[in-house]
């Protein structure tokens, strides 16, 4: 029997229908179908209408192949924080319920002049700014959560509802929910795709990035977006030979036995396949940089969340109230001084990396713990988010209780496709030999 | 005869409001009326629905004086790359004309909640992003441009079509207009507030900002966004005594006759006044900064216009598909280090301005040129906004043709009370002795 079309990666996909075996609208049907199974379970999705669905599928179809996008058909979710002008756009946030402005972000307009075929909005927590989970569960443990903010585009491509998925991140709203449900996940270098119509929570941190099973489908995304580094990727990476460095961060300690035998595996891995992995610290100046991010976002918040405060504070959450009033008393003094120390690391920071062919990191504590209503932390997370540098989590790897871990790679900034060639490499050895599959 | 409602500024129409002197649509309908007769010839507004405004008029009047916001029929003009949810929003450009999303900006959010009185949407050049000005003209002379890109914003203070106005500036589109139609205009400190729903340029440059005709309506604005110092400013400030620097920038080459002369007697008044006013230049390795600025702009341009470049290339400005298409072949690393430098050079410049009470510096390069096809240039406005410090345009000088010119005040960031206290008494100073009077 044929692979049932929703299973496909979007490249997978993208090529059927290309080859004229596969109509966008069955691609449609299938995906939905299987979603309609499975959303009661998941329940990744804040809206989605399969009538709509269908409706622009057909008008897909209805394009003759020389006018077709390079996204001619495929399928892909968005994550709530992102506007969309013919679905509601709802932030996760009781101010929002229903609310549909008629205006598309900048990404979704790319998506659409491509040809994408958007599903739907996938759930966030509030504002993408919180770690007060949705409703949505980890597909691969409903009693456990599929992390956040990105919480629903996480759990809807690890539950074949969708190959792709938009998410963004701020501390850990991108890598963290790719660790947790066991897929790919990709947080480009800062301010490399346009982030207009994604709602704000600090603009020097908000980064739009991408979820899929696969790193051939994120780099579809990359050559939409055009991301692009100044020299042009090898187009095979060799594991054998190459010079990776582990850096287990000053957070380390606060990493939990699947993270850590991770980590290990992973540079095992590594070694074994020929690689050189030399393990490396950040220089003792930087190793504040979690707290320079915690300050930068807390103080970032105070205008950010000041209209839905002065709008509605009763139904805003009370850590973003608590950041509009400044709760942690955070002088204008010591916002500037994480502001321009987050600054000043970055240029140094590109330098040790570039050191490397990548660098390799933890992505998350733990495997996702048990219960919805936290989405877990993301301590290993914010010091990248500060530095702006791409980072892609590489699943493989397996935590405890047979949850899904992945780990990070890291390179300098915009050095985005640079990063996915090792990315595929190192994946390829990650799924095959970290001990870890997808029994979904 | 009393003065009519149109003429008074925000502070005076807000105390007479509350005195129960003037109702909300008296205010409303003299305003109105103004705009009708000047509109023809100023050109000031994108957008502006006189029954809607008189609608909410009669609302506020309706409001019970116990519930009234602090900006209790004060009315403002919103520069047309602000997202209104009751009026369109056109970014100045072709491929938004007639759109309207169901949204509202940050910054719109805040004004309403406050109490204010939106007439309308003033224009701009295209996205804020070009110096190919719109239709408005300046009201003091009307075959000169009024300036960019907040073309409407600035006309309509000059002009007493409104007593305050929205603009932004990612390179000079707020204090260039200022001075051009001899006006005061604030752009606070980068992120002090929310950019939500504000058309994205450059992440890292945009900003908010306001045109008044007076100090005291900037403060106003100053009090509903919440911007804060970490010291609270003197009530008043004396002159006599303070230390100014001068700093004519290393675009001071550029200055015509009128910001020469400008600059000169400033100096000169505030010497009289008794203040010390001591030249000074930045260290020889900030001279680049406006290089920067435009690498940075240029670079941050390709994100930004790729969504509008897809979907609509014919429409687009030339200048902005060559940001999209990188026609000036900057290099991620070229992007990187001037990104980069801009930001180490923020607390140095920091440190020097908090020598001085504040800093004196031209605000343009002359008086507002003849014709509107261009809004003239921002030269001495983007190393300011790549250094994120707040600025305050202000007037009182004039150029060769009689034409307004105005100087800038410039103080750390986050110390915008403390500039706009020092704003006000260099103001009164200034439109006293400066030697130009609007004739309107």
């Amino acid at each position: 029997m044929a692979t049932e079309p929703y299973r496909l990666s979007a490249t997978q996909a993208s090529a059927k229908i290309r080859a004229g075996e596969l109509t966008v609208e069955e691609y449609a049907r299938s995906l939905l179908s299987h979603i309609e199974k499975r959303d009661p379970v998941v329940k990744a999705w804040e809206h989605i209408n399969p009538d709509q669905v269908i409706a622009r599928a057909k008008e897909l179809d209805a394009i003759p192949p020389a006018k077709r996008g390079p996204l001619h058909g495929v399928a892909i979710a968005v994550k709530d924080v992102i506007y969309t002008k013919d679905m509601p756009t709802q932030h996760g946030s009781p101010i929002y319920a229903g609310d549909a402005p008629k205006v598309d972000a900048g990404s979704i307009i790319v998506l659409r002049q491509a040809g994408a075929l958007l599903l739907g909005k996938t759930t966030t927590t509030e504002f993408a700014a919180t770690v007060h989970g949705p409703k949505t569960v980890n597909p691969h443990a409903t009693t456990r959560t599929p992390g956040g903010s990105s919480s629903g585009s996480g759990a809807a491509v690890a539950d074949f509802q969708a190959p792709i998925a938009l998410g963004t991140q701020t501390g850990g709203s991108t890598i963290r929910p790719g660790s947790f449900n066991g897929i790919y996940a990709l947080k480009p270098t800062w301010n490399s795709i346009s982030r207009e119509g994604q709602k704000i929570y600090s603009l020097i941190l908000d980064t739009l990035g991408f979820f899929a099973r696969s790193v051939e489908d994120l780099q579809l995304m990359a050559d939409v977006f055009e991301l692009q580094d100044d020299e042009a990727p090898r187009a095979e990476f060799p594991v054998k030979g190459a010079r990776f460095a582990l850096l287990k961060t000053m957070v380390w300690p606060q990493a939990g036995p699947g993270t850590q035998s991770a980590v290990a595996k992973a540079a095992e891995l590594l070694r074994a396949h020929g690689a050189e992995v030399e393990e490396m610290e950040l220089a003792a100046d930087l190793q504040s940089l979690p707290e320079w991010h915690a300050t930068v976002l807390h103080s970032d918040g105070r205008p950010t969340f000041l209209p839905d405060y002065r709008a509605a504070r009763g139904q805003l959450h009370e850590f973003l109230a608590s950041h509009v009033e400044n709760a942690n008393k955070i002088t204008r003094r010591a916002q500037l001084e994480a502001f321009d120390n987050m600054a000043a690391a970055r240029p140094r920071v590109d330098r040790v990396l570039a050191g490397y062919d990548a660098v390799l990191a933890p992505s998350v504590v733990d495997e996702a713990p048990e219960g919805i209503a936290s989405t877990g932390s993301a301590a290993f997370n914010g010091l990248w988010t500060a530095l702006h540098v791409p980072v892609v989590n590489v699943p493989g790897f397996q935590g405890p209780n047979g949850m899904p871990v992945g780990v990070s790679l890291i390179a300098p900034r915009y050095h985005d496709r640079h990063l996915l060639t090792v990315a595929k490499a190192v994946g390829d050895i990650f799924e095959a030999e970290g001990g870890w599959k997808s029994a979904l």
